[in-house]
């Protein structure tokens, strides 16, 4: 691991001399070469996919691993929104004038190494080696072992990309070893990784969080909630929760929990409870909603719950503040939505919920780095500290201050 | 202290309903309050400085201690400053519209609560004080046993203003209690404190880096260099050593080290040596500098030291990449200088050296809030993730995503 870590540290300081047109360049090659080779890719995938049925993988996570010319072609299309991006690099967003007429800006530079933990999925090594790369920093990818074949063989056409055009193919490397051991060692390598993004289920991003010596992005949990307000559109609300419940259960982004207005209550979840039927959905309720719905009392427990199923809790609320206190009680700080029509009642929503995307009038679905034209992302921070939301480039940058003077000297 | 952390959590929420207005009201009634009752916060620090000569605090850390009604005035105009600045919080710098039609803006929010974790200083107190409640965050300070009377009566009479003004007067609290098991339990404050900035001694920083499971900024260490280009107007580059090494030696940007390019090598170390004997400056070179000032032979850990005193490592360099190289084997990354005349070479320092705050042709003393503009600051940041050089109002915010829709679900 060491070789990989000073590599790594190595490739970083290369990475920084390349230009934006050197970078989108690569970005377009690597899109060429992943086509032509994606009979190898789809190879090495159905090896992958072999083992996954022999240790019975759940069928979401058999459908993640799964790779194919569509989803190869989505990984390509990636590179190409990711190439047409502008970069980060370099920006400075104003210089002023101090009063001893030092002229100070912040520049925009990369974080240096970047290690990412992930499982399944084998898009994630594409979208992460794109905006690593392009945000100028050197890429530690450790995926588990369930992709292994396909992660090994993509980094292995991302490198020789690289070779190919005279680079160091160092700015990518795969951590060839989906153990506990490795993932503990990118946690401890102080002075190597930079920053650390865990991907992946709670307990892996609670072990980074609570074990890192490095500094770690937490991403993840979703408890998405949506609140509908006594002036809502109630079709509006319903094909909000609809798309927000239904149209993916296993992401962070769906709704888990509902809070609806006891004023509009008992005619919303009527309508509602057609949704519920028609998809199935288990829903664990407060004693109001469950004289309505067919639904279990919830328990404190709850209230807390990421679902990633079809399955939600559902509470009455006497007001917005209401809804905004057990929101900021229970949430994971993810992405929250008010369905409503008042002027004041969104305004309040949005202020007070402490959470990464707040949504007036639309799907929590929408919380994704591709919807929020950064064309990909690392994962989806929940936390505050350095970026909050979908981790696209500009989150992949820090900046260093630069300083003009012509002689001054402190007094 | 869970009673602490429980306060603090809940003015943090408070905090968010303020406008700028009632803060820098606050503001300018605590720079009254402090300035009406000077004479006890002397006599209070008197009681500190007493304890310092019985443990014969030593002269550096015992000035730092003292208080007197300028100093007390200086912490007023710092307050003054703060006032006058612009309020990040509820700024959204530009909204988006994608393709769906969902507005997208991100607007800046506090991150709640912040502790800090200091030694010595009791103006920290205060400046800390400001900067966190105009930020809008609820803080805990953590004072050194030094300090204990002054910090505990500042922040008595911070939380008597905000009392008389009828607000929660926990937005300043004091861990009054200045033990390691106090500064154990701020870094373990999982779910209460968001932000931990420890501000004092190298080892009390990493302490916090290794064993802290909430976020920590971690700030400090300098070991700041100067590099004198063969191009440099010499005039010019012995005023900025001299400022940078001797206006005062105990803070973390002053000069530890000097790269001289061989070129111009002699007749500037000649020139330097006047200030040498001038300033009792204690220097360790490389053979060639060795020659010419009086100075020990350094060893390969002295080229990675912070001084903090008369004293500064000396090494004659071929060419700008080899200082840049020097620089970033060796430094903290916190302020690094380059004296020239050439543009390409002041380009490509600034390009090339990774640390918080480079310079051209300017003392790195300073890198400083007060002298960026800040008015004052929380400590120096000397990592890449959140916050990088001086920390200040911008620093101590997060951000979150408001989306504007209009009914629109994800396809």
């Amino acid at each position: 691991m060491l070789d990989l870590f000073k590599n790594a540290k190595k490739a970083a300081t290369k990475l920084r001399d390349l230009s934006s047109r050197e970078k989108n360049e690569i970005l377009q090659a690597w899109g060429q070469d992943l086509w032509a080779r994606r009979e190898e890719i789809i190879e090495a995938n159905a090896k992958d996919l072999a083992y996954g049925e022999e240790i019975a993988l759940n069928p979401g996570l058999m459908d993640r691993l799964r790779l194919n010319e569509d989803r190869i072609q989505g990984m390509i299309d990636g590179l190409k929104v990711v190439a047409g991006l502008e970069d980060p690099i370099g920006s400075v967003d104003k210089m002023v004038e101090n009063e001893n007429g030092l002229r100070i800006g912040k520049m925009r530079v990369p974080i240096g190494v970047i290690a990412i933990i992930y499982e399944a999925r084998p898009n994630v090594t594409v979208d992460c080696a794109a905006l690593t790369f392009k945000s100028g920093n050197a890429l530690l990818l450790r995926g588990g072992k369930e992709a292994i074949h396909s992660n090994r063989k993509l980094v292995e056409i991302l490198r020789k990309t690289l070779e190919d055009k005279n680079l160091d193919p160092n700015f990518v490397q795969f951590v060839d070893d989906p153990t506990r051991e490795s993932s503990k060692a990118l946690m401890e390598a102080v002075g190597y990784v930079d920053l650390l993004i865990p991907r992946g289920s709670a307990s892996l991003i609670r072990a980074c969080i609570d074990q890192a010596k490095v500094p770690v992005l937490q991403t993840g949990e979703g408890n998405c909630h949506i609140y509908i307000d006594e002036t809502a559109d109630l079709d509006m609300a319903l094909a909000i929760v609809e798309n927000a419940k239904t149209q993916r259960i296993g992401v962070c982004n769906a709704m888990e929990s509902l809070l609806v207005h006891k004023k509009i209550g008992a005619d919303f979840l009527r309508a509602f409870k057609e949704i519920q039927v028609k998809h199935g959905i288990k829903v664990h309720g407060d004693p109001g909603t469950c004289q309505i719905l067919d639904a279990e009392e919830a328990t404190e427990e709850d209230w807390g719950r990421e679902y990633l199923a079809m399955e939600c809790s559902c509470k009455f609320v006497d007001s917005v503040d209401q809804a905004i206190d057990h929101i900021n009680k229970y949430s994971t700080g993810h992405s929250e939505v008010i369905v409503t029509n008042s002027y004041e009642n969104s305004q309040k929503f949005l202020q007070k919920v402490d959470s990464a995307c707040v949504y007036v009038n639309a799907s929590s679905r929408f919380t994704d780095g591709g919807q929020f034209g950064m064309g990909a992302e690392m994962g989806i921070s929940t936390q505050k500290i350095h970026a909050r939301g979908p981790v696209g480039l500009e989150e992949l940058t820090s900046y260093k201050y630069i300083i003009y003077g012509n002689g001054q000297v402190r007094k």
